[in-house]
C-alpha cells in the first residue's frame, strides 16, 4: 500500500469546459482561443539576444541569490520605476512560483495562513497547499472596481495569519493599487505583524494615466516587511527562460533577518541557470520593446471589443487600468458555464469568472493577447452568443 | 514585530573551519582546496555545444514534466545503463534538490518522516525541514565498508515514516548498492508501504568492476514505489544549466498515482528552462567525454594519495568503489576538527567527517577533483600533519 500526502490530494475531475475544448480539438475543429495568455504564442517580438554568445555559460558559481551582475541589472530595472533599489535586497529565483514557495516557507509553519485576494488567479492557493499553508480570502469589492479595501483585509486576519498577498494590478481585474490603499494596507500589516507580498508581474502594463497609482513597493519606506515579485515571464514575455526576482524591503532589522533566512532557502535550491543570468542585462534591455508591442496589441483588442459591443447589450466590459485581460460582466442567466460552453460550440474559448472566485455576479475573462485576426474572428460569435435573443 | 517560520530557523553560527578558511583568504594566503567539488572549476572539458544555435529557444511550451524530446533523451540515457526505461515515467526538474522537494511534498504531510543514511551528505535534512518533514537516520555500518544493512533501515521505521532515501553510491563513502542489499531494502519498503528514493547522481562514476553492483533502480521491477534521481550537474559536470530528472517506477497503480500527483506539483513549478531542454540531447552526448576525463582525474588523485601514504601511517584510505571523494580514517586524537584546523594553517582545506555524521571514528573527506598540481601540492602538508610525530 503506497501512501501519498494530503497536500497533493488535488481534485482530478476535468472541468466541463476543458473537456469540451479537448473534444473540439479531437474532432479537428478550429478554436479562437481567447484564453491564450502565453506571450510567446501570439506573434510578439522575441529578443534579439544570442544565448550562445555569452562568455563562459558552463562555468558555475553557486550564488544563492544569483550572480552579482544579474542582481544589479534587476536593481537597475526596478530603480527605473521611480524608487532607488539596492541590489543587495534583490533575490533571483527560477520563477515567481518558486519565489512564492520560498516566502511561504520563510513566513509560515504548517497550519499558518496567508490572505489572498478574491477574485484572483488561483495559483497561490495551490502553492500554499503544497507548503502545508492555508489561504484565507479577502474580497476585492466589485463596487470599488475590484479595488483593495484594507478593512476587508483586516477582517480576514486571524491568529495564524502571517502575510497578505496583493496582486498589483489585479489579475484578471486590472485594478492598480493606489497610494491610499497601500498605506492603509501597510498599516494593517504593521499592526498585526504581517508581511506584505506584492505580485507585480503585470505592473509594467498600465493602459492609461492614473493619479496615485503604485507601480512597485520595491524600495518604498513602509512600516512592514515587504516583498515585491516579478520576472522575465511577464516583463519581457519570456516564460521559458525561467528567471524571476524578489525584492525584500521594510524595516531594516526584519528585512535583514528575512534575507539571512532566504539565503538558506535559496542555497538549498540554487535554481537559476547560469546562461540566463549572464543574458539578463540584454534581456531586460529588450523588455521595453516587448512591452510596447504588447500594449499596442492589448489596447487594440480592447478597442475592438468595445467597438463590437452593441449599445443595447446585456453585458458590459468592466472598467480597468492595466494587465493582459478584459473582464466582461454578463447576465446571471444562463450564467458563466453555460455561456462558455455555448461559445465553445461556436469555436471561441474564454474563461468563466468562477476560475477566479468572483463571488457575486457572472463574468467572463478574455485574454487580450491574441492576434487581431484571432480576436476579431472571435468577436462576432461572442456578441451573438451574448445577445439576449440568442437562446438555443 | 515580524515573525518567521520555525522551519527556516537554521543555526547561523559559522563553524570554526569556515572561519579559519575565510581568515586565510582575507590575509591573501594560498589555499590548496581539497574541499572543491565544483566540476566546472577544476579544468575538466566543457561541452562543445552552442546554446545559441538552438531553434526557437524563446518559444514556451508549458509542459509540467518537460518537453517530450528532452524526456526521451533522458529515457535513452537511463536505458543505456541496462534496463529499458519509458519516457512517460521520466520527470524533469531544475535540480535534484527540487526533485527531492517534490517527492517530500508528494509522500509526506507535516510531521511525517523519511529515513536518510548516516554517514551522508546533509542536504536532505535541510530540504526535509523546509518541507516541514522530519528525517530519521539509519546507520551505514563502518564494518561493512559503509554498505547498506536493511535490518538497520527497518529498525528506524516508525508509524510516520513514508520513504527511505538511498544514495548510490554513498557520498562521501563511495559504496555502491548491491543486488542483495537492494532486494532486502525493497522488501522492507514493500512491507511498510514506504517509497524508495534512490539518489544516483554519482552512479556513473564507478572506479572498478564489482559483481552484483546496482547502477540504477530505474526500470527495475521492484515491489515498492521507486524514484531514481540524477541530473546534468554530476552526469555531465554542468551544475549551472539546471536540469535534473526523476524516474518513477514500481507497481503500476502506485506509479501512475505518483505521476498524476507529481504532475500537479510540477505544473505549479514549471521550473526547467526551454534552452537547456532543447540542448539536452547534445549535452547528454557530451556526458561520456566528461565522465571519462573526470574518472581519469579521480583515479590519478586517488593513486597519488595511496602512493603518498607512508607504510607506517596512523591513517588509512578507506576502501571504496566510486564517487568523487576519498575518505581517510584518522586517529581519534587530536581528532577531526583539530586536524582540519592544523591543515588549514598549512594551506590545505579538507572536510571533517562530522559534516557527514560518521558517528564513530574520526574521518577526513578529500575531494578527488582538484588538478593534479593542486592535489600533489596538498599531499606533502597532509602527510606531515597526519604523522604521529607532528604535534605543535
Amino acid at each position: 500500500m503506497s501512501r501519498f500526502s494530503l497536500r497533493t490530494a488535488f481534485p482530478r475531475t476535468p472541468n466541463p469546459l476543458s473537456q469540451a475544448a479537448a473534444g473540439r480539438h479531437a474532432r479537428g475543429l478550429p478554436l479562437w482561443d481567447l484564453a491564450e495568455t502565453n506571450p510567446t504564442r501570439v506573434g510578439l517580438p522575441p529578443p534579439d539576444v544570442d544565448l550562445g554568445a555569452l562568455p563562459g555559460p558552463f562555468h558555475y558559481a553557486p550564488e544563492p541569490f544569483g550572480l552579482p551582475a544579474a542582481r544589479a541589472s534587476v536593481a537597475a530595472h526596478l530603480s527605473r520605476q521611480g524608487t532607488r533599489v539596492d541590489a543587495a535586497h534583490v533575490v533571483l529565483s527560477a520563477s515567481t512560483s518558486e519565489a512564492y514557495g520560498w516566502l511561504l516557507k520563510l513566513l509560515c509553519d504548517p497550519g499558518d495562513n496567508v490572505l489572498v485576494p478574491a477574485p484572483g488567479y488561483p495559483l497561490v492557493d495551490v502553492l500554499a497547499r503544497l507548503e502545508a499553508v492555508q489561504t484565507r480570502s479577502y474580497r476585492l469589492p466589485a463596487v470599488h472596481g475590484f479595488g483593495l479595501d484594507a478593512g476587508l483585509v483586516e477582517a480576514a486576519v486571524d491568529a495564524r495569519t502571517r502575510a497578505v498577498v496583493v496582486v498589483n494590478p489585479g489579475n484578471p481585474t486590472g485594478h492598480f493599487l493606489h497610494e491610499d490603499e497601500l498605506h492603509a494596507l501597510a498599516d494593517v500589516c504593521a499592526r498585526h505583524g504581517l508581511a506584505l507580498l506584492c505580485d507585480e508581474v503585470f505592473s509594467g502594463f498600465a493602459w492609461d494615466e492614473e493619479a496615485g497609482r503604485v507601480t512597485s513597493v520595491a524600495g518604498r519606506r513602509l512600516p512592514c516587511l515587504t516583498f515585491s515579485l516579478s520576472g522575465l515571464s511577464k516583463v519581457a514575455g519570456l516564460p521559458g527562460l525561467k528567471l524571476a526576482w524578489l525584492h525584500v524591503g521594510g524595516p531594516a532589522h526584519a528585512r535583514d533577518e528575512a534575507l539571512a533566512r532566504l539565503e538558506d532557502v535559496a542555497d538549498a535550491a540554487l535554481s537559476v541557470g547560469t546562461p540566463v543570468q549572464l543574458a539578463l542585462p540584454a534581456l531586460l534591455e529588450h523588455a521595453p520593446r516587448f512591452q510596447q508591442a504588447l500594449m499596442e496589441r492589448v489596447r487594440g483588442n480592447r478597442e475592438r471589443l468595445l467597438q463590437a459591443r452593441p449599445a443595447d447589450a446585456a453585458w458590459d466590459v468592466v472598467p480597468a487600468h492595466g494587465g493582459w485581460s478584459a473582464l466582461l460582466r454578463i447576465p446571471h442567466h444562463p450564467g458563466e458555464e453555460a455561456t462558455c460552453l455555448r461559445l465553445l460550440e461556436e469555436g471561441v474559448r474564454v474563461q468563466p469568472g468562477y476560475f477566479y472566485d468572483f463571488g457575486g455576479g457572472a463574468y467572463l475573462v478574455l485574454s487580450l493577447l491574441p492576434t487581431p485576426e484571432v480576436f476579431t474572428a472571435a468577436l462576432a460569435p461572442l456578441v451573438r452568443v451574448l445577445s439576449p435573443s440568442a437562446g438555443r
